[in-house]
């Protein structure tokens, strides 16, 4: 159980702070790795949830087979920690951009994905003294965010890709809709059958998302996994039964600056450390031993907590959130604390921080 | 009219960018300080929006007699700057702040603010030898965060505060509710007679928030307003009618990087710079000169645009974009691009950004 007692809780650390469980986190790496090897499906987690080299270096060594990035300002700060094997999970565009694409990938093993014209002829233009890169095709397999539409417009960008210079087809990519794992497997496989038909080989099929980690093994044509929130967890998990409270790695630690009622008080963590993100639930996060609380708003600095029956909290007692979402939350600190159980460990700079280039 | 040609739209910069057109910020500036200086309410500008010493000197050089900040470290960085009367708006707690705060109270005129007796211990002991630190009462005027809950309860923590060794009591402050000026210009004037029957001078009475900017001579009492967004504004405050779009001086810059469907269009601005805050509205912001489109949904890195009819936008293509809430925004970014109208100025620092101890 997470440690929750108002008096002792971490005294020499200033709130607000963003604490990481050390033994909680590897744990959660070990763990999905294990079930990964069972089915058979290679691990690629995404870092936007931790941003720190250390942890991706922590799941290498657990048995992941390279990394995810969504942005080149992220995979640099991997690629410059010592991480050699990225994939970039966005459309890559602009003569700046691809300027930086093109000195990455001389540095590491480089794939990226498209899912139009436009973007493979910018990457085309860049890689074609340089190239190939390796080149997946992104796939709207049901979440309605970017990638083609269909298995044969996949094909088609596939074929693309693999006539234009300076590329390299190198397989599917999805960002899944969740608990839709039958239509994806099905979306897929027809997207596969279309380029073996064409004399494509399809080396990799990539898909991912925490809220889908048990479930990887239901879309047994993918090839490789990209979980991200899995390695801390958070409320949206737990609500969802992905993961237990005891499994969550991050936690916001805070102050009660004020109790101005019986049934409200306020802490000092806001929105610049919580985010507005609510993921569909109610409130900004769990108080850790405080079932009664609800997190009720927040402005940028304030957290408006709220209950029904007396709070009996104390100005100056200390808190504990798990917050909503966790990969928005690493984003706001410039640095963050690692803890093992209750012993501080150290600070870490969150290295790829901001990286929204 | 904002520049929305995608053709010519800053080419020069990469996106996802944070432009602040310094002829529009200096006009907002200018305007409120000419409504105050007519309703005779001193204007100390709360720098939550902007983050930047330059812009706080502005507002200073406009006629503010001294800026507002949240927490310490916010007013650190601006007193490194050289701004030298600051208001922090928050209970302070914690030998390592109430530290800080005395460092600080060292080198420039500065106020905090109170609503209990623990905030007020801690502050005696810090500043019983250097001492006295001058203290606002922060009432609760109907908004419901911090503040003590009535007229009487002000004036007995302004007693407590003119007691205790260390302190000067300098009068009340408010974050006051919207739309309720009748009620907020009642509960302060009441707070007001219950000090002075006691004995003791009210020299401030501070309330503020940019919602109410245009009604602030209907709080007669109060001798000074905090308004912080009013420099920027955005499209909460176009929604509620206190600024137009012509008055929103930060827009940020976003490229469309996937077209999936005719009717979706996929922004490289996700929540990592938009932000989830919603504010009560629909969408996450105003794509500037596309009325039909919303951002309807957001992805740290993905902002996902829909329109009822064809959009007609494509890969490459620029968007300008009014958020929600400016001053969120602006902690997502290190560095913003200074405009005034289509020229670009440069880039500077966004010094406190992150500031949340």
């Amino acid at each position: 159980m997470l440690d929750n007692q108002p008096s002792t809780m971490f005294a020499t650390l200033d709130t607000p702070s963003v604490l990481i469980d050390l033994d909680v986190a590897e744990r959660n790496v070990i763990r999905f790795q294990s079930f990964a090897n069972k089915a058979k499906i290679s691990v690629r987690p995404h870092i936007k949830t931790h941003k720190l080299p250390r942890l991706a270096k922590a799941q290498i060594k657990a048995g992941a087979v390279g990394i995810t990035c969504q942005k080149i300002s992220e995979a640099e700060v991997m690629a410059n920690a010592g991480l050699d094997d990225i994939l970039i999970t966005y459309n890559i565009l602009s003569a700046s951009k691809l300027d930086r694409l093109n000195r990455l990938a001389s540095k590491i093993k480089l794939t990226v994905v498209a899912d139009n014209h436009t973007v493979i002829e910018g990457l085309s233009a860049a890689f074609s003294n340089t190239g190939p890169l390796r080149v997946l095709v992104e796939c709207d397999t049901g979440a309605g965010r970017c990638g083609v539409q269909t298995p044969e417009a996949a094909c088609e960008i596939a074929q693309r890709i693999n006539k234009t210079t300076g590329l390299k087809f190198g397989g599917l990519m999805t960002y899944p809709p969740t608990d839709k794992e039958i239509e994806t497997q099905k979306w897929l496989t027809d997207a596969q059958r279309a380029c073996l038909n064409t004399g494509l080989r399809v080396d990799t099929i990539s898909t991912g998302g925490t809220p889908g980690i048990w479930k990887a093994d239901q879309v047994p044509i993918a090839t490789e996994y990209r979980p991200g929130t899995y390695i801390y967890n958070d409320r949206s998990l737990v609500t969802r039964s992905t993961a237990a409270w005891d499994d969550c790695a991050l936690t916001v630690l805070a102050t009660v600056i004020s109790t101005p009622t019986e049934t409200r008080a306020i802490i000092d963590a806001g929105s610049k450390v919580l985010t507005s993100d609510l993921l569909g639930m109610d409130g900004y996060g769990y108080a850790v031993g405080h079932p009664n609380l609800t997190i009720h708003a927040l402005s940028e600095e304030h957290g408006i907590m709220r209950s029904k029956a007396p709070h009996k909290l104390s100005v100056g007692q200390r808190v504990r959130i798990i917050p909503n979402h966790v990969c928005v939350v690493t984003n706001m600190m410039d640095r963050i604390t690692l803890l093992r159980g209750k012993k501080i460990e150290g600070e870490e700079i969150v290295a790829a921080r901001g990286c929204v280039t």
